[in-house]
C-alpha cells in the first residue's frame, strides 16, 4: 500500500499567493463594478523590452531550421548565457565567478525551492521573519521544520531572525546554531536590505560555524544605496560558505518568461563533498534545461540596447515606489523599504492585523496587497505592496488607500 | 555545521547521458576526420513544424505589448492548453480526464523524477529492468534505494522487473510487494509495449495492494499497432491508481523547448490524502509554470495544421526506426522494438558486453549508440539505437554498423 509524504500534510491551508488570488478573484465576482487595482503578488506588468522580444523572434526562426535547430540544451545551461553573466553581473563588478559555477534554470522559486535538496534531511534552517514563504514550505516538505503551531504561525524546529520595525529590519546572528541560512537581500518582503559590512558579519559567522547562507539575490537591480552589495561574493570568504540565486524576474520582466541562475563556488564543500558537484548531478537528473529560445532571450538582456531597456523598467517601478512610499507616508503611513528594492513594507493603523487590513483595503480602496502575516509570525500588523503595477494604478491606488475610511 | 545529502554520494558516477556524450566528444576531438553519427541520446532532429513556429512569433508578440503581455502563469498552467489536453488527447480517445486534472510542466524528465516526492520516504519502488534512469536515481536521491551493488548494478532496496528477450520484454508481476510502480510504454529503452489486456492486470494488481502506478507515456505519438493503449485511463479502474505523465518532446520535437503534462486524477488517494491535492500543492511551492510563449507553441500541436505537421515529423521517425530494425535485422543482429517505440533494442554480438559494444561501435563505425546497462542489469548485453537522426544518416550508419569489424 503506498503512502504519501505526510510533511505535505503539515502545511497550513494553500500558498500565500494562491489565498491573495482567491479572494481577489472572489471580490472581483462580487462587484463587477468596482476596478481593483493588484499591487499584491509581485508580478510586473510592463512588456519584455524591444532587444529580448527581437532576440525571441530570432532564435523562434532558428528553432524553425534544421541547420539552427536546438535539443536539448546543455544540463547546465549554455555556454553563452553563463559565459555573459560571469563577465556581466561578477567580473564588471571586480567579483571572480566562473561560467561553470553558473546553472541556468527556470527561476528563482524553483531554485529557492530545490537548493534544500542537496542538503541533509536533518539540516536545521534559520529565516528571516518576514520570509518569502517558499524557503519554509519547501523545508516543511523535506520534513525539516518540526511541528506547526497555528496559532502563533511558528515552526518548532526553525530558526526565526526576526525583522521588525525596533531592529530596523536587520536580522541579528541566531543564538541556536543553523546549518542553512536563508538571506534575501534586497529583501522580500520587507524591501530593506544590508550594507557590505553588515553582510560580512554573516559570511564569517557562516565559515566560522559551517553553515551555508543561501543568498537569493532576486531583487539586485534595485540598489541605488552606495556601499549595498550587488553579490555576496564581494564579501571576502562567500565562496567558501555561499551560494547565490538570481533572476530575470524583477530586472527584465521575466515572470511569465522563466529564467533565473545559481552560482554555487568550487570552493564550497560540506564533509569532503562538492556542493557544486551534487547540485550539477541534481540538474542532470531532475531538470532538462531552460528552452533554447528563453537563455536566448537572456542574453539579449546583457546586450548594450537589452541593458538601456531594462534598466528603463527597473527605473520605472523605481519611480513606483517612491510614489507609494512618499504618498502613504504623507497619508500617516509608517511605511519602509522601497528604495533598494521593489517593495514597501508598511505598518497596519491601529495595531490592526494582517487579515483585516487585507480586507478592508479591498474592501474600501479595491486594492489587492499581501498580509505581511503571509511571510511569518513577525510580519503581522504588517502589509506589503508592490512596485509593479502601472505608474497610473499606482497613483491612483495610493490616492484611494490615503482617502479610506479604515 | 552544514551536512549534505549523503543519498546523492551513492549513485555511480555521471547519468548515464552525460557520459555518453563525454566519450563521443573525447573521440570527435581525438579523430576531427571523422564524421560522429549519433543514434545515442533521444534527441529529435527536425525542426519545429511550421504551426508551432507561427505560434511561437504570435506569442512573442503578445509579451512585447503591454495589452497582452502575460506574467506569472497559473501555477497548475493555461486553461486553454489543459482544455485541449482534455479534449483532443483523451475525450476524443473515450477516455475521461478533466483539464483540472492537468498539470503543465516543463517536460516529463523534471515531472518522472519530482512526482516521487509526495510519497513516503520509506515507499518501495518497482522498476522495468532495463530502464529510463531518472525513475531510480531520483528515487536514491531521496533515500529508498538501499545500498548499491557496482559489481551488479543492482541496488539493494529497489524491486528490479526484468524485461529481455526471454520474456519478450513483458515485465512480470512482482513478488514483494511494492509501493510504487514505474511503467513505461511503449518502453524506453526496449521499444517495446503492453496490449491493453496486459496493461489492465497492472491496473488490477495496483488496485488489489494499494500501489500507484507512475505510467509514464512519452512515447505514446509512435503507437501504431492495434489494442494497444495510449493512455492507462483506457483500463477500467486506473483513475484510482495511476499517474500519468506525457511529453511533447518526442510527439512535437519540443526538447529543446520543454513541456509536457502529469494528468493526477481526482479519485486518486491514498492514506485519506488526495494526491491530485499533493501535486498542486508541489507545484504552487516548487514551481513556478511554464513560459507563457511555450504553453501556446504547446496548443499550436493541437490545431488541425499542428496536428498533420506533428504527425509527419512522427512518421519520418517511424521510417527511420524500421529502416534501423530492417537493415540491423538483415545484417544477423537480434533486434527488438522499433515498431510502437522510437527505439531500437538490440542484442551484442558474441556476448560483448554493453559497453565494449558501445567502445567498438566508435571505434570501428563512428556510431554513436546507448549501452544496455546503463538502463540496469538485465540491459547488460543489449544496446538502444533512436529512430531520431536525419533519415540519410539512420542509413548511413546501418550501413556502417552492417559492414563494421566486430
Amino acid at each position: 500500500m503506498s503512502h504519501v509524504n505526510e510533511n505535505y500534510l503539515k502545511l497550513p491551508g494553500s500558498y500565500l499567493f494562491s489565498t491573495v488570488g482567491r479572494k481577489a478573484r472572489a471580490y472581483k465576482e462580487a462587484h463587477p463594478d468596482k476596478e481593483v487595482i493588484s499591487l499584491g503578488i509581485g508580478d510586473v506588468t510592463l512588456p519584455l523590452c524591444p532587444a529580448v522580444i527581437a532576440a525571441l523572434h530570432e532564435a523562434v526562426d532558428e528553432m524553425g531550421k534544421a541547420e539552427t535547430f536546438h535539443g536539448y540544451a546543455p544540463d547546465l545551461g549554455y555556454a553563452f548565457l553563463r559565459e555573459t553573466i560571469a563577465s556581466e553581473d561578477y567580473a564588471a563588478r571586480g567579483v571572480r565567478v566562473e561560467a561553470d559555477e553558473i546553472f541556468i534554470s527556470d527561476g528563482a522559486k524553483s531554485d529557492s525551492a530545490n537548493i534544500q535538496e542537496i542538503f541533509a534531511a536533518d539540516s536545521k534552517i534559520a529565516v528571516c521573519d518576514p520570509v518569502y514563504p517558499v524557503y519554509v514550505d519547501s523545508n516543511v516538505m523535506a520534513g525539516r521544520t518540526g511541528v506547526y503551531d497555528a496559532d502563533t504561525g511558528v515552526w518548532s524546529e526553525v530558526i526565526y531572525m526576526p525583522c521588525t520595525a525596533e531592529n530596523g529590519f536587520v536580522p541579528e546572528l541566531p543564538k541556536t546554531q543553523p546549518d542553512l541560512i536563508y538571506l534575501c537581500l534586497p529583501n522580500n518582503p520587507t524591501g530593506t536590505t544590508l550594507t557590505k559590512a553588515q553582510l560580512q558579519e554573516w559570511v564569517d559567522y557562516a565559515n566560522r560555524t559551517g553553515a551555508v547562507i543561501i543568498f537569493d539575490a532576486a531583487y539586485e537591480a534595485y540598489i541605488v544605496t552606495e556601499g549595498v552589495p550587488h553579490s555576496i561574493y564581494e564579501c571576502e570568504g562567500a565562496r567558501e560558505c555561499a551560494i547565490e540565486l538570481r533572476s530575470f524576474s524583477k530586472n527584465a520582466g521575466f515572470t511569465g518568461t522563466r529564467l533565473g541562475f545559481v552560482v554555487i563556488p568550487k570552493e564550497l564543500r560540506r564533509g569532503g563533498a562538492s556542493l557544486h558537484d551534487l547540485w550539477a548531478r541534481r540538474h542532470g537528473t531532475k531538470y532538462n534545461g531552460a528552452p533554447y529560445i528563453i537563455q536566448k532571450a537572456g542574453l539579449a538582456v546583457y546586450s548594450p540596447e537589452g541593458k538601456k531597456q531594462v534598466r528603463e523598467q527597473v527605473a520605472f517601478y523605481q519611480e513606483n515606489a517612491a510614489v507609494i512610499r512618499e504618498g502613504l507616508a504623507k497619508a500617516g503611513y509608517m511605511v519602509y523599504g522601497g528604495v533598494d528594492g521593489p517593495y514597501i513594507w508598511m505598518k497596519t493603523p491601529d495595531g490592526m492585523s494582517s487579515w483585516d487590513f487585507f480586507d478592508r483595503l479591498l474592501e474600501n480602496a479595491a486594492v489587492v496587497g499581501t498580509p505581511g502575516s503571509g511571510f511569518g509570525p513577525s510580519g503581522e500588523g504588517y502589509f506589503r505592496l508592490t512596485a509593479f503595477g502601472s505608474h497610473e494604478n499606482t497613483v491612483r491606488a495610493v490616492d484611494r488607500i490615503g482617502h479610506m475610511e479604515i
